[in-house]
């Protein structure tokens, strides 16, 4: 980034990966990061209060949750309290999908931004959502941000910064207990339970990634 | 389209571009219309009134309002009670911009869409727009189409329809006039009055469209 566009919008869910990336780029010189959490009525809505805590903690510019009602789209679990949410073993993760959600994420992301004069959006998809989720693969954003660019009221560069795109969930834990981020206050369990469930495919990544790194998760697990 | 997918989503503000191509669309042999208005906090709410009316009246197989609220973001009068809607002489059309409002608008309606395996989704950008809104060109279109695609739950094409982008508002009319859609449903003025303003930078676009096709404007003014 340029001396004059050195502030940037974080995506700021609560869980391990954002949370990572917010430690992550305070060790890049970025002036000022502007963290944003989306409450989009997912069942694991707790996690705002711990996005809200964790951009706190790490002193960042700004907080905001936008609201962004994708109950009334449906189809995922993750939004309609109806459906089960599916356990690691089922293999059904691609059922958890709510059709577009990080797309709409970044837009909406980009609309603030836009009003601040930001062109800088960082998330954290991360190798092991590659599979299951195309919304979280790098030609899928390089495509989103010519839309992005191509649509903006004025002519300009959007730039969507995803740097854990291929770095697998173990891979950024590492990264961040390096960087000592207070994981007992990310929240990642699909169920939204604290104690954490874990049983659902978010708590089974978990718990396997920070086994890989041979440490203890610091969370708290029924 | 082929056979299999001869159904499409319709952004319907209830104004008169998406309106013509409502009634355009039922010239085409397609099998369903579904209509989706957004409400995204408005000003001119009231259209969505409209917009539902002439869902019924077209016979679109149906309607829903999807909310979106865009006040959060601010920027613009059209959603900011307390700024000023420029009128027509002021030349200030871009200040009324909602960033990537049809980006998130599109996107929104592709996840419906999606649930409903549909991948045809119609909006009625016309070439009046091109210079105050990058969002309203088909470069920007093409854009989104190719991030739509890539960002879908399962590899797939996403079809984005914009059959006015190339015709002026003059001739969008000229098309409804012949094909009798019902203009005194349909809303137009940025300010959200019945009868219209007469002055919004909208209103003076309605005004000329009728005066240039030498007929009256069924709508009535202050």
């Amino acid at each position: 980034m340029t001396q004059n566009d050195n502030r940037a919008v974080l995506l700021l869910s609560g869980g391990m990966d954002s949370t990572t990336l917010l430690w992550w780029m305070q060790t890049q010189g970025i002036d000022e990061i502007h963290t944003i959490a989306i409450d989009y009525g997912q069942r694991h809505r707790v996690e705002l209060e711990f996005s809200e805590k964790l951009s706190q903690m790490a002193n960042a510019r700004s907080h905001r949750i936008l609201k962004l009602d994708l109950t009334q789209i449906g189809g995922s679990p993750l939004t309609d309290g109806t459906k089960t949410v599916p356990s690691a073993h089922d293999k059904q993760q691609i059922n958890t999908v709510v059709p577009y959600r990080n797309m709409l994420f970044v837009t909406l992301a980009s609309a603030w931004a836009e009003t601040q004069n930001i062109s800088h959006i960082y998330l954290s998809p991360v190798k092991d959502d590659f599979e299951a989720y195309r919304d979280c693969r790098r030609d899928f954003y390089n495509a989103l941000e010519n839309a992005l660019s191509l649509g903006a009221t004025q002519d300009t560069s959007i730039n969507i910064h995803t740097p854990f795109v291929d770095k697998w969930k173990t891979e950024v834990v590492q990264i961040g207990l390096k960087l000592n981020v207070p994981y007992a206050y990310t929240h990642t369990c699909y169920e939204g339970l604290r104690p954490a469930c874990g049983h659902c495919d978010a708590c089974a990544e978990r718990i396997h990634a920070f086994k890989t790194n041979q440490t203890t998760d610091p969370l708290a697990y029924q």
